[in-house]
């Protein structure tokens, strides 16, 4: 069997990978009335009162919506909402597994920006967190910036922010490894799609003041005459204070991190060969990155990591938005903001001490037990102090409920 | 503890009643790419080459969305969409109860019929079926319409459809207990809203020739002068061929069966008393029916029923919707249709042997295990039949497997 027949058979065989259950026992006429007619009235009625009591009294309060129009999905493209149900089956799969977080897949026939704003509008309700999934860009930004404005339950798209939140945990655990600085390391980020804009934007509020991003156009600086979006128009105005230009061979030269959100096998030997001492390299093309992890050891990289499970320091968004989610749910905070962000950064990295830290292991296993946990604790601290949140939980509570509720 | 507490207890400790779960183990790394990256890819190219293939590999096949805007719900009526979460969740407990359904409330927060239904239009890649619950009248009439337009999966609105199956199955059982036969005995139902239409539809439907509707407006006749929705408009010209005019009292005289789908103890007891020989009652209005149980017997009636599960003949919708959409889905209908709703009367009514009918026994007890089984073998074999069916599955089979995934 090959890993194309045992998929499909996996799938298959299970009918999908998702399944809705009742937590409550419906066995005899008393179950009934008090789940439905007539009991069901009293947490109706104490809801119409107070909306926000539907996160107590429903499933709302721990699900979140997994939103695709299925226009960008893997690597395969646009491939229509149906087809994109399986993508986000599986991620809900994974919202459960890593945290306990009760996901329904909604892939929607429409690839109009508006009209996904407004469905997602009008299902709120039911629902404590939206995910945004595999939309396409520049559209992407609209649509997350658009529903961060009007909805008043966290709306991330883990395209760019799951994404970023991995890469720089793995990042900051590399700087930490060679001794070097989030603050004076050069960055150059190859790739100002969804995934590279929103890890050069997590760099910014990181701190790191040396950054340049590159594309197509060859390096993003201000005043360039490229179409760019307008999150590489903000990403123009923020990075490459010297306003380099060049390509990439160019920029990549004497960097401390190479960071490739772009196309298989661009980061050649003489690329990284030509970065600074003890350079960080981290290629997540998927599922052909940058460079081979090998190649990149070879070319001279002192760290180096994929998005691969099949080598050393894997970036895998599963560390992120299982627990983020948690967190956010977990105080019912009004949004994720880039404090929660880097708060979810740090918890991540923060999880390999100092001694344990080698070339090979800079950031924790996707399996690691304690990342989730560890992640919803920072987030909802975060959200509590800054004010984001809506009730009080101490964030140790939410750590440990997060280890018993995930169990692993 | 009183039943508000109760069910406010029940609510608040599970924190709703429904979990989603994963039905496959996210264990190891090959558990990961089997279930997501890289191997999900494998069913959504197969699905992109042909969308049908999401009702096989993936949690779309089992998948009803319960769709409510919260304009009307139980007797609480505009009460919002948060606020209806508690009866819609309960409803997907039941479908999954009663019918190995999973079901996920989706309660959307806008009243305009037109955003309702292109919000439902697009969601449908992500479901097998759409339930329709709580919506007021006459939108939900156009709201269905539209959606059974253009959705090719099964559109149902269970107030209207699944409480006239389940009044007409009871109809029927007391109908064969009495020994008076459809086609001639002398309906009269009270109540001209979306139950009660839908019951008049019914009963058209199936062949009764003697059927008056009656309302605020008194009984409805072609041409009265009168504000009427346009169900009520298509029901003015096929019941009532004799044009009587009048009030409830009026018109009961003489009548076989009195059906009540509108308010409390508006059936007196001269009203029943004045019904024809072996009078039949049911009192639908919930919580408080037209009339008690214990009352209608005593004003005469040879068999009465209401809503509720302390008296005799429960009408229940429990009855119905599991098992509908069970064979709906399982034959993967398009539609389901007048024809299936006719089949699940009978499978219910069936199921009690002429043998067996009592005068407080024409109907199936809601927790009766045969129901939910002998419904979607039905409702499967009709849509079969008549060529809404995309797949075909032995009916016999439909109903092992149901009694098997129901497991009661």
């Amino acid at each position: 069997m090959t890993l194309r027949d045992d998929a499909l058979k996996l799938h298959l065989e299970n009918h999908g990978k998702l399944a809705v259950v009742s937590k409550v026992p419906i066995k005899t006429r008393e179950d009934l009335a008090l789940a439905y007619t007539p009991g069901v009235a009293e947490p109706c009625k104490e809801i119409k009162e107070n909306k926000d009591l539907s996160f107590e009294y429903t499933c709302r309060g721990n699900m979140v919506a997994i939103v695709s129009d299925g226009t960008r999905v893997l690597g395969l493209g646009d491939i229509g909402p149906e087809a994109a149900m399986p993508v986000m089956e599986g991620k809900a799969a994974l919202f459960k597994t890593f945290g306990d977080v009760d996901a329904v897949p909604i892939c929607i026939d429409t690839k109009d920006p508006a009209k996904i704003i407004e469905t997602v509008r009008f299902l709120q309700p039911s629902f404590a967190g939206i995910n945004l999934e595999d939309i396409s860009s520049p559209k992407c930004y609209d649509i997350e910036c658009e529903l961060k404005k009007i909805c008043d339950i966290p709306v991330f798209h883990d395209d760019q922010h799951g994404t970023a939140i991995a890469c720089l945990a793995a990042v900051i655990g590399a700087l930490r490894f060679v001794k070097k600085d989030m603050k004076t390391a050069k960055f150059v980020v190859n790739g100002c799609g969804a995934a590279g804009s929103a890890i050069g934007r997590l760099l910014i509020s990181m701190g790191a003041e040396n950054v340049t991003m590159v594309d197509r156009f060859g390096a993003l600086y201000e005043g360039i005459d490229a179409n760019l979006d307008r999150i590489q128009s903000y990403l123009a105005t923020v990075t490459n204070k010297e306003h380099k230009k060049g390509t990439l061979a160019d920029i990549a030269k004497g960097a401390d991190v190479l960071i490739g959100v772009s196309a298989p096998n661009v980061f050649t030997k003489e690329i990284i060969a030509s970065m600074a001492d003890k350079a960080i390299v981290f290629a997540l093309a998927n599922p052909v990155p940058e460079t081979s992890y090998a190649d990149a050891i070879e070319a001279g990289a002192a760290v180096a990591g994929t998005g691969r499970s099949d080598s050393p320091n894997q970036v895998n968004n599963v560390t992120v938005f299982p627990g983020v989610f948690r967190g956010a749910i977990d105080v019912r905070a009004k949004a994720i903001t880039e404090e929660m962000k880097v708060a979810a950064v740090y918890a991540i990295s923060e999880l390999i001490d100092e001694k344990d830290l080698r070339a090979d292991y800079v950031v924790p296993d996707a399996f690691d037990p304690r990342v989730a946990p560890a992640v919803a604790a920072a987030v909802a601290r975060v959200a509590m102090e800054t004010g984001i949140a809506r009730i009080k939980v101490d964030p140790e509570e939410v750590r440990a409920n997060t280890m018993k509720r995930v169990g692993r």
